[in-house]
C-alpha cells in the first residue's frame, strides 16, 4: 500500500528506509543508505523548466520528517536536515550538508562540504556558500538590494565563514574566509578573511583569532577546538583552513 | 481511499487537484482550477464559535504542501501560498494573495489584492494589509502594545507600502501608502506617505522615490520596474498607485 | 488501517483522539482527554541513548497538526502546541505550557508551570525556563556563546519574565523574576527582578512597575490585568508572583 506513493521510476539504492505517507517522485536518485523521514516530498515538480530534472540525494544521506525537497538538485552524500525543512531546485551541495529545521534553501544556491545550518536559516535563491560554513539559527541571506525589482545580487559566503544567530547578510555581501559575523549582525558589503563584524551597522571589531571565552579559555577560530562534529575524513582540511585564517590575521586588511 | 479524507459536503468545482493525503473539512469552497498540494489541512475547525465557517478558495489558488488554512476565511482569487504555511480564521483577502512558505497569518485580517508575503512572516490577529503590499522574509507584525495583555492594536500597512527583510512592525504602527522600511527596521507610529524608514529607531531617510540602486540605475517606488510579477490585469492599478506615491514626494510631509 | 500507524504498545487514556496519519511509537503514554492534530510524530525516535525513553503527554494536551514530539520528555498536564512544532528529546515542563506555531524546543529544557511560547521561538538545548514565563514570535534563546563551540551556555529566565518579539536571549543570560525585554532586545548578562531592558545593547529602561499603556491606562506587570488566560487554579500563585515583582522595584538593584 505504502509504495503507490514511491514512484516505481525512482532509483533507489540499497539499505534505504523511507518513512509512512511520504512521496517519492519519479526523477528521483537516493543512494544508499539514506534515510528519509516521514511526511516529506522527495523530487517535487518545480514551476520552471528545468535542463535536469534529476534530485540526487547521495549516499548516508538523512531527510528528516515532514521535509520538501525539490527536483534538479543535487547532494553529493550525506546530506542530513531537521524537520520541516524546504530545499528549492537547482541547489548543488558538496559533502555532508547538515540543513536544520525550518530552514529553506530557496534554490540556484551551490554550497561546498560540510557547512552546516541551524534552525530556520532563509538562504535566498542564488547564494554561493563555501566549505565548512557555519550559519546559526534565524539568519536570513537576502538577494535583493532593492525589494521589490527584478535584481538578483545573492552574497556569497567563503570557505569557513560564520554567521551567528539573529543576523542578516544583506544582498551583494562578500564574507570572506573565516570572517565572523556576531549575533545580530546585518552584514553589508565585504568582510576581510578573518574580520569579525557586529551590530546593525557591520562595525568591525577586529581578527577572529582574539576572540576567546573568557570562562572557558577556548579561543577562535573554531578550527582550533570545534572539530568534533565533523567526519573523520575532513579533519586535515579543517587544519589548513584554521591556518590560513590565523595567517590571515597579519596579512592584510583582515586585522 | 483517498476520498474518505475529502468531505463529501465540501462544495468542490472543475479541474481541481488535491493532493496526496490531504484533508478537505465540510465547511469548505473550492473554486475551479484550484491546486491543493500534498499534508494539506483545508478548513481546519476554528476553537471560536465563528458567525460564517465558510472558507472559500477562489477559482485558480494554489496551496502548497503541509499548509493548514482554517475555516471561515474567504480568498477571492489565486490565492498562491508556500509550503508549511498557516492561514487562521476570518481572514478576508482579495485577488491573488501570495504568501510564502512558513507564514503565518492569525486571523482576523483584512487584505487587499496583489499582496505579497515572502518566507517566515508573522501577521499578527487583526492586522489590515492594503493592496500591493510587500512584505519581505521573517518580517513580523505585532498587535499587543504592553505584552502580555489583553490590548489589540494591529497595525495598518496601506497600498503599496514595503517592508523589508527582518523587520519588526509594532503595534499600532500606520505604513501610509508608497513608505518604504528597510531592512532590520522596527518600524513604530505613523510613517508618511513614501517616506523610507530605518534601523531600531525607526529613522527618516527621506522619500521611496529617491532609492536608487547605483550599479543597474533602477528606482523606486517599484511600481515603475518591477511588474513582471503580476498580471496582465493589475498594470493599470500599479500605474497609478505608482504615480500618485510618486506625487506624494512634495505634498506635505511625505519627503 | 489508520490503526497500523498507532503502536500497540502506546499507552493511551480514555477520551482521546488521534488525527489523520499521525503516528504514534510505542514509547509514549497519553493521558485521559488528550487530543493530537493530523500528520503529527508522537515519541519521534532520538539519535541519542536516552536513559528513559518514555514520553508523557499529560490529560488535556492538545497537539495540533504537523507537530513532532520527541520521546524522553514529559509534559505534566494540558500541554497545548500551534501547528507545525518540534519537541526534542529530555525535555521536562510542568502544567500547561502553550507552544505556538512553528517553534522548536530543542531539547534538554526545565520549563515550569503555564509558561506560554509564542510562534517561531526557538528554545535552545539546555535552557531553564520557570513558571509563567511569556515569550513573544521570533524570540530565540542561544547556549553557545563562542559559536561554532562545544561550549553550552544556556540561558535562564526565572518565573514570570517576559521576552517581546524579534528578541534574541544570548547565551548565559539570566532574567531574573519578572524581569522583561522589549521588542527587538539583545538580552545579555543578569537582568535583576522586574528590570525592563532594551535594544542591541540591552540598556535599562527603568522596572516593568512603570511600564504603562497610555490609551488605555493598563499597567504592568502583567499579573495585574492579564490573568485571563490561565486557568482559575493558577490566579492564586500569579496574584502572590505580582505582588513578588513589584516588591522588587524598591528593593536593592532591581529599580
Amino acid at each position: 500500500m505504502a509504495d503507490n506513493r514511491i514512484s516505481p521510476a525512482a532509483r533507489i539504492g540499497r539499505d534505504v528506509r523511507i518513512g509512512t505517507q511520504t512521496v517519492v517522485h519519479d526523477n528521483v536518485a537516493i543512494g544508499d543508505g539514506v534515510t528519509i523521514g516521514d511526511f516529506c516530498i522527495i523530487g517535487h515538480p518545480a514551476s520552471d523548466e528545468l535542463a535536469d530534472r534529476t534530485l540526487t540525494l547521495g549516499p548516508g544521506s538523512h531527510v528528516r520528517s515532514h521535509s520538501v525537497v525539490y527536483e534538479g538538485s543535487h547532494f553529493e552524500s550525506r546530506l542530513e536536515t531537521g524537520h520541516h525543512v524546504l530545499i528549492r531546485e537547482r541547489t548543488r551541495a558538496g559533502h555532508n550538508l547538515r540543513v536544520g529545521s525550518f530552514s529553506d534553501i530557496e534554490g540556484d544556491c551551490r554550497i561546498g562540504d560540510y557547512t552546516r545550518l541551524h534552525g530556520y536559516v532563509h538562504v535566498g535563491r542564488g547564494s554561493e556558500l563555501g566549505s565548512f560554513v557555519w550559519i546559526a539559527a534565524l539568519v536570513t541571506l537576502f538577494n535583493d538590494p532593492l525589494p521589490p525589482s527584478e535584481i538578483l545580487r545573492p552574497p556569497v559566503l567563503e570557505d569557513g565563514s560564520v554567521v551567528c544567530g539573529s543576523s542578516s547578510v544583506m544582498p551583494g555581501a562578500i564574507m570572506r574566509r573565516g570572517s565572523f559575523a556576531a549575533a545580530g549582525t546585518l552584514v553589508r558589503g565585504e568582510i576581510p578573511p578573518g574580520a569579525v563584524v557586529e551590530g546593525p551597522d557591520c562595525e568591525r571589531r577586529g581578527h577572529v583569532a582574539t576572540l576567546v571565552d573568557m570562562e572557558s579559555g577556548v579561543r577562535h577560530p573554531w578550527m582550533r577546538h570545534d572539530t568534533v562534529h565533523f567526519p573523520e575524513e575532513a579533519r586535515d582540511r579543517i587544519e589548513r583552513l584554521g591556518a590560513e585564517i590565523l595567517a590571515s590575521r597579519f596579512a592584510g586588511d583582515g586585522a
